[in-house]
């Protein structure tokens, strides 16, 4: 599935109307950005929120899927009426759904054989040859396909199965990022950083944003690279043209 | 542009490297899904999260214009090297990309002829035929081109801007919705749900997320619907539901 080159990356497909609604935000996706950019060095390429629609998800998950080392959805997989990701997932895979048989044995042994009710038995129903991930809180267990990792929408119970999910990531090369926060705007230095960013085109990544931060402007310069020694060189060439140029520094956090 | 149907919908396309590395948390998705939804009656139907690359800006912004209503893409409208959706999006749609002569003069006046340098200049540029969004805060205007709207991504900027972005957007029909928060666990009412949620297929639809507040494991019932009536008379079936299973209305907030 994962090509030789050392560079992975990851999309990431959020499974729910709440978000679309605006009534629930979402917490999953900077928290699986970190995760993966900063722990895995897996880098995250797309995020898709879709509705909880069947056909929406298939399409989605196929595209994904084919343009990605990992697919990583969120949300759906629990006992409502509303939450079909394990099903358009197998569908989406011609695979058939069916009940997974450890992942039944953890959910009886979880309710107890007398609550083992059918929304509860439904939650451990998958695509065949699914494998498992475990889930230390709640635990109806995720699952993967293919390259489609599938996990719970609550936040806090996906950060509980973040360590059991690594076993199904193969790590990249880890991105190394240091930021430069300064007291002016952007159109300032805009020229100056766009010349750097084409001297370090290769190697590094620059990114400039705005902040306002203690009643104080300034910029964010954020570089990127998995050089260590490219990104001091750049660090040090931004610095120096920033201290030219007299803006000062800002300390504040 | 716009479908003779009321139903009108549409996707956000958020631009931007610092998203998807996990450093910025997104702000606007949930901020316009809530606008959309509850001032407007336009349906958020996707989003979409790409990094600042050409290629997959037009590719994600041609995708969702052909399927969409509208298409409201955030970040990216900056002075720096990184801020590519102006370029980007008249590359798309096969314009221009010249200066908009009157955002040429909004900017001009703002900075003072003198400080009008070549990165502030550059925020003016967009495809050709573009119409402006008025930014009261910053000055830099967003823009329309075809049913897509380009906002800036700093959160406090594109908020200052929404009573300019109205216009440009035709409502729909309003969708109301109701909340019940019940004291119970989402598989204890799983097969109730469904059933009422099958009874109101047409007109009504159910969402059920789970929470943990106060010290309380419970659920949110959530029904959305663009008929009132249709919506109070699903709202008594769950609470008659909820009631004959003796389970307790959560009254926290």
């Amino acid at each position: 599935m994962i090509k030789k080159s050392k560079k992975i990356n990851a999309a990431i497909l959020v499974i729910g109307n709440e978000i679309l609604s605006g009534r629930t935000r979402d917490q999953n996706v900077s928290y699986l950005a970190s995760y993966l950019n900063d722990n895995l060095g897996i880098e995250l390429k797309e995020v898709r929120i879709v509705p909880d629609v069947e056909s929406k998800i298939i399409k989605s998950v196929l595209a994904l899927s084919k343009s990605y080392n990992y697919v990583l959805t969120t949300g759906g997989i629990g006992p409502t009426h509303d939450d079909i990701t394990s099903k358009s997932i197998s569908k989406a895979f011609k695979k058939k759904y069916t009940y997974h048989k450890e992942a039944y044995i953890i959910l009886k042994k979880y309710y107890g054989e007398k609550d083992f009710n059918d929304p509860r038995k439904k939650m451990s129903k998958m695509p065949e040859g699914a494998k498992l991930v475990f889930n230390p809180s709640s635990a109806a267990p995720g699952f993967v396909i293919k390259n489609v990792i599938c996990l719970p929408g609550v936040p806090s119970i996906l950060k509980s199965m973040s360590g059991n999910l690594k076993k199904y990531l193969k790590p990249g090369i880890k991105t190394f990022s240091l930021t430069i926060s300064v007291e002016t705007i952007e159109s300032n230095i805009a020229k100056e950083l766009e010349k750097i960013q084409k001297y370090y085109k290769q190697y590094v990544e620059i990114g400039s944003y705005p902040f306002f931060r203690l009643g104080k402007i300034g910029i964010s310069i954020v570089i990127r690279s998995s050089k260590k020694n490219r990104l001091q060189s750049c660090h040090k060439a931004i610095i120096k043209m920033v201290s030219k140029k007299k803006i000062k520094i800002f300390r504040g956090t």
